[in-house]
């Protein structure tokens, strides 16, 4: 309980969080104390619900889950805030709407909103439009909103587009304060943010650059490697390299494996399809070109073929810090000898950080409910703190 | 909240209401009254939810449904309607069941609701079968009740049938007095229901059949248009033409959209697949006809191409009462220039609407409520009044 | 009110029950007292209801439903059963979601299970695969619990198995004790469990199983009839004849339906696929070899067309205790003239008979509640007393 009170006080101190009425689409556009508070949100709930106090907030309202890519945990996280928070999910399913029939997405985002509180959203397979998709939808609400079509604005949660991942990454941060005892314990330390192969092909860019456009931001020194014509969005390298700079961290990029894991305190190694290939893929689909796709797909994995050698094993571990940095990953991992023959790390060293990469993605529902509370909930401590007064309990009898 | 009281007592003075225990499938079959209790009722908890005033009146139970056609509006308005009052939506989807089995309607029916408080059906695909669908699971639910199976009566409420769109329609009439001032306002004002052009066929016939079953119960002057051989259903047609006799309106059939546009207060242009159509085209999909549902197909869509002109632009708007009656659409629409060369109405006027049909579609989610509403409440007036006294918050702290 | 005090009463009075943090996987696991508190509970939640009282003990959580095989009624129980208990339901649809990827059971247990409180999954098509699927993402949960990663173990509940189903069993007791007058008069009364005809094949095998595994705890005189070569998994068999020597009923096996229905209080028809159809299925299932799957259906076809006089109709019915047993059946049944030319039973026995199924079917969602209940709390007894005593109504208004 003294917890809760300490963390709701450190929330009221964030004078500046400026989150009420907004969308959560990129880690860097939102403000140190707008993450902090988020944070500082996700660790209050997750306290509450742990004490057996109820956070719910509404006693009834939508929450609408759109996903254009499959899911699990993200879609389980979503289900659990919602539920958290007191909302009904509904999700948009567009293949048994009438989207096809030629909708605008003004219209759509408009016509599932008339008592939706939050739009969860992923889209994440088409390079250069997912983020868009988000946006343009955000616009719609926000117009739908100052016409008085709608009586409140709903906030949307990026649960992943093409560009950034933040409920992953903010996940990933809130478990390395966990881990580490604070965020100002995460300034110097190092993350190795690492390509790893894969049998398989077209994974988004999306968590890579979530974690170097995230973790630039808080001292960190950021490596991130992959092989040679790898590469992530340039302008989200770019941004991570600025934000290294203006924090007080560093950031560099590497071909080597070996080098990023030297001295490591943490590894973050995870296979993505490079850039080009995504960029290409995506205008393969479009054109509904299914023999170009075939094509790209076995050029992409005969490259990938070259590169076994990134995986994660004894050795590699062994150049990290006390040759045990804090192995991350946001699952599903291929693990080689278990789900695939090479992979993105051994069997072995997995199974040793497994029940620690559960825990990591423990913290997804508690960061999403807190989005939502942030959108939601113009003085977020104050509210915080009539639900602790009212001391409802979330398991009664 | 004086608003609120003001519109609890005028339900309480509406004695010979009679929704209790029934379901609602045709707005003709209901009383005057019961249609102004509907009315009542949604514009009150769309008041409380404005005043954070939660009319949840359910602390479990399911809402289901169960779509045989695509939908977003209607699923999102339901979904909101039963997050609303308390219930959870069970979604019946054909597919998962083992209604393929050869299970009977009269044993779904009552399987679905040993807990259920309301069931919405969309059933619109076949002429002659959705309403008789929902009959067959009304009657289930009544033997069952009566039988002992079911604790209490669930309230079908019809999403869309082949014959009535009443959730459609009654959001329409809502939003009508709203741009009016009143339901009496409407008296004498001039609706003009007419065809429009579309390069898509099949359009069930649902919604205007709703508004000429509706508009035509207050004292309004319908004019219905559309090209020969466009016909609604006969019967329905009759009826309207009924109630325009009987309550002081007029209501007249005519093959040209200008003179229905003439000094029309109201235009509600929409396409539809007529009546010969639609009753060719269920005996096709009954009997699997492919090959023959593609001809139709041409043939209709070679039949809708010489009506093109059956376009709103604004030289047909500047016919209208003072060049500017009140667009309606039930959403979405054909827009020329926008989602289809050539549609039900051009860009500009359709533009200069949009907010206004948005609104209109906004009024979905109450009227779905206040149709289970008055199907579990045998006095609602009271019901209302205690949710009043007992002033939970929708959203707390 | 009494009655639901006597009822708590007697669960206050079952000491040795230890159903609390255990999931319910098969009947014959649990020990007498284990399954009296599940009827028990069963019951006090239905009168609770029934008098509109709330026994909503959750304020929020998810119920995650996890269905490998068509469901109706089981769905729809389960829904009930998590919104009555205040659980949202959150589906787990494997195509959706990310376990094709090669993600391990393991993984997914713990992924899905943050804020959740009970799983319910059916997986019943495999021989030796859902039961076993049961246990390896109990195990799971166990250790996710046991190493920090859930907040607390959720329950897993068998919403039907290829060995046993026991909310369809425990639903059916508790149907024959209200028919009956109560458990103990169960005692010596015999029940025909039978197999019956049916067009189909493949139906599995886990409904006769449940209720040979069930019925023979509680002293009835148990006769399970099949034709040469339809017996059910030889272990339950044994179980079953176990149990019966053990409680001091009896169990037989005979290839006639006459002899089993000679005097019977209770028949129990229902086709089944028998236990080498299954196995062999599973293998070409597993082997994906798709015309020898067709070889073995017409081969079982043929095979189950040999035995179209196992069908219930007058003649049969008038061979049982006064001519006039308790029918059951799990539903949906193949009616003779219904909804198939043969099938299990003739229109006018499962006519006479319809509304008692409806009613045994009633029970389940109060079952599966019960079992959910058990599992997460401690002293059940106590937590309904309070749930008693807040007296929070169902209904509110």
């Amino acid at each position: 309980m003294k917890n809760i009170q300490n963390l709701i006080r450190k929330i009221s101190e964030l004078n500046a969080a400026n989150l009420f009425d907004k969308d959560f689409l990129l880690t860097w556009e939102k403000s140190e104390n707008d993450l902090k508070q988020i944070l500082l949100i996700a660790e209050t709930l997750k306290e509450m619900r742990d004490n057996n106090i109820s956070p719910k907030v509404f006693d009834s309202g939508l929450a609408v889950s759109l996903f254009r890519d499959n899911s699990t945990r993200t879609r389980f996280s979503y289900s659990s805030a919602a539920s958290l928070l007191g909302l009904s999910v509904q999700d948009l399913d567009e293949k048994k709407a009438q989207i096809a029939h030629g909708e605008t997405v003004r219209e759509t985002a408009n016509m599932i909103s008339f008592l939706t509180e939050a739009v969860g959203i992923r889209d994440d397979m088409y390079l250069g439009a997912g983020e868009a998709y988000m946006r343009e939808f955000g616009d719609a609400l926000t117009d739908g909103y100052n016409q008085g079509v709608l009586p409140s604005r709903p906030t949307i949660v990026n649960l992943q587009s093409d560009v950034d991942h933040p409920t992953q990454s903010m996940a990933d941060l809130q478990h390395l304060i966990k881990h580490f005892g604070g965020l100002d314990k995460l300034k110097g330390k190092k993350i190795a943010v690492t390509w790893a192969y894969s049998p398989s092909y077209g994974k988004p860019l999306s968590v890579p650059q979530g974690i170097i456009g995230l973790m630039t931001r808080f001292g960190m020194n950021v490596s991130l490697a992959y092989p040679e014509n790898y590469n992530l969005i340039p302008e989200v390298e770019k941004i991570a390299a600025k934000q290294a700079k203006e924090n007080g961290g560093s950031f560099e990029i590497t071909d080597s494996m070996n080098h990023a894991f030297k001295d490591a305190d943490i590894i973050y190694p995870k296979s993505w399809a490079p850039y080009w290939v995504m960029g290409k893929r995506t205008e393969l689909l479009r054109n509904n070109d299914h023999s170009g796709l075939k094509e790209l797909e076995q050029q992409a994995l005969a490259e990938n073929a070259k590169h076994k050698s990134w995986e994660v094993n004894e050795d590699m571990v062994n150049l990290t810090k006390n040759k045990n940095a804090l192995y991350m990953h946001p699952l599903p991992a291929d693990i080689s000898g278990l789900n695939c023959e090479n992979g993105e790390v051994t069997n072995e060293i997995f199974e040793r950080y497994r029940i620690e990469t559960y825990k990591e993605a423990g913290w997804k529902p508690y960061i999403i409910a807190a989005m939502i509370f942030a959108g939601k909930f113009k003085n977020p401590s104050e509210t915080l703190e009539n639900i602790l007064k009212r001391n409802q309990k979330r398991i009664s009898g």
